[in-house]
């Protein structure tokens, strides 16, 4: 059997443009039924590119592939979340070593999947890639965690954070407004950095407890240092003016994608064991403990809704271009 | 009782300057004969500054303090070898997680020992900081193996390196001849990556599995991935050109302790999940480590000797700087 769905794409001109497309289920795939979707900023980089966009899905099984059964659970009529990765093979080094999220063969899985996207109606995708939504959590709201939050709880969950460290997190947005709630639900101390005061009220009801804002302030010194440091601001800052708040083994994780060099001076970074971590996405078993935890916690994204159509799907993407979504986006379809 | 040394210590001209000191033994604190030390570019940093250099003893313990049974077993006659950290607290942050290296207490304690050094007659020192060196190793080896050795295994053995993971080298020299040695007994492929083809058979004979020179080429590209990467160059080259031989979640290691800026390329750094990571000396555990596995497997630096008198150590930093040390100096009490 197959599934036919309406998919939205980029285009040369930057438009975005309606398709048609259908898929067979193949013998490890499901097919869903899509109902909504996150609005991810990243999209943004493949919106001049001839392929489906979006890739924080959510919707129901309605068909499984014949082998299904053998290497999961999973059912029709689960209701479901795909990450940006829609296959892994498992067997590589690196999948091994857990981080199915980096496999060496994505982008060979990715150029089959062009004509895919979550800004779609329906999709398939790999059952070892699907993350069952726990009950406790909306649909409109899982969406954003499939790729905003999990690249936020990843270098939380995975690199050695302990109760009562302290986490700071520059930039309010998308992912800032995840990161805070999941540090302080991880019980970090939980330390925001801002460009001006208008976010700090915000800030410590999701769960701040220190906010500094940085404008005008000419050096961070006396914030007493933090031992994880969450870059989450739209474009890289120079990291040069974090150097005085990061305590000594400090992790520094960029996790936005910008083009641009990432500068740190090498004295304290040799000499204070400070590491700068590359990040993206988070691997399997992480990404589920992040759902079950947010279930858990009931931590979700502050969202703005919208169609999910060729309109609604532009003006998403264009409030985000414009800095003014608070703070993800999420299309539905009508 | 009491310890009288000659100890040899930076001036503001950088002119090598003879001293005397005495030192009481502390509760803690071995009293010892220094016999060898290691000589290491970092001393080249404290050549202009008044204070003891040297940071690669090894010597025999003459006396102990009164508490020194209750949290060790050292005894008087005792073989041993310093690192760079004389004192930690123990019970700080960074002590608790292991990393006892990066005490916050170090700056204080060493403020309190600056006319103390290994390029001395005798020293003393808190044992918990101390190494006893086993049988196997010859002190004028232990020497270069304290801060040199130290420095390149424990980026390879608290990291996650597993048998059979690609290590490539950047630079031969005191740290890179023994980063080939250790890589290649730890089970590692040893990729190493030299200016010139003229110690590549030196190389080979160390453990190397590849020999890149990366003179007059204009792209390392072609070259398997490796898994991790050790710069052990005197200066810290842009990182750029190594980006396309970095594996998927690859790790760089800037090891030498040098001025300016690290850089490095957000885009595959975010996406491909690289980290950076400062390595400041290894950890008590590791060090330990290091030595039986240094003893084990007949690991030892390549020296050459000379006098540790003010001319025999004025001698050996100038060989270090002019580039001709083959490939790590040791001063030896005549």
């Amino acid at each position: 059997m197959a599934i036919e769905f309406t998919v939205f794409k980029g285009s040369k001109s930057g438009d975005i443009v309606e398709a048609r497309g259908s898929r067979e289920v193949g013998p490890t795939e499901a097919l869903i039924k899509i109902t909504h979707s996150g609005v991810c900023f990243t999209d943004e980089h493949y919106r001049h590119v001839d392929q489906g966009l979006g890739h924080e899905g959510v919707g129901t099984i309605v068909e499984i592939g014949s082998r299904v059964h053998e290497i999961s659970d999973f059912k029709v009529g689960d209701r479901v979340g795909m990450g940006w990765f829609q296959k892994f093979c498992g067997h590589c080094k690196v999948c091994v070593r857990g981080r199915q999220n980096l496999c060496v063969h994505n982008e060979q899985f990715g150029t089959a999947n062009h004509d895919q996207g979550t800004f779609a109606t329906g999709i398939a995708w790999d059952v070892l890639a699907l993350f069952k939504v726990p009950d406790g959590i909306a649909s409109e709201d899982a969406g954003p965690l499939m790729c905003g939050g999990a690249t936020v709880w990843d270098p939380l969950f995975s690199n050695g954070a302990r109760a009562g460290d302290r986490v700071g997190i520059v930039g309010i947005g998308g992912l800032g407004h995840l990161a805070i709630q999941f540090a302080s639900k991880m019980a970090f101390q939980v330390v925001v950095f801002s460009r001006s005061e208008s976010k700090r009220e915000e800030a410590v009801s999701f769960g701040a407890t220190e906010y500094h804002a940085t404008q005008g302030r000419e050096s961070l010194e006396g914030i007493t240092p933090v031992d994880f440091l969450l870059i989450t601001a739209n474009t890289l800052p120079d990291l040069t003016p974090y150097v005085p708040i990061l305590a000594k083994s400090a992790k520094v994780f960029p996790l936005t994608i910008s083009q641009g060099n990432i500068v740190f001076p090498s004295l304290p970074l040799v000499l204070e064991g400070i590491s700068i971590v590359g990040s993206p996405l988070a691997p399997i078993g992480s990404q589920r403990q992040m759902l079950e935890f947010s279930a858990l916690h009931g931590i979700k994204p502050q969202i703005e809704k919208f169609p999910l159509t060729q309109t609604g799907i532009t003006d998403a993407m264009q409030r985000l271009r414009d800095g003014k979504m608070r703070y993800r986006g999420v299309v539905i379809v009508p």
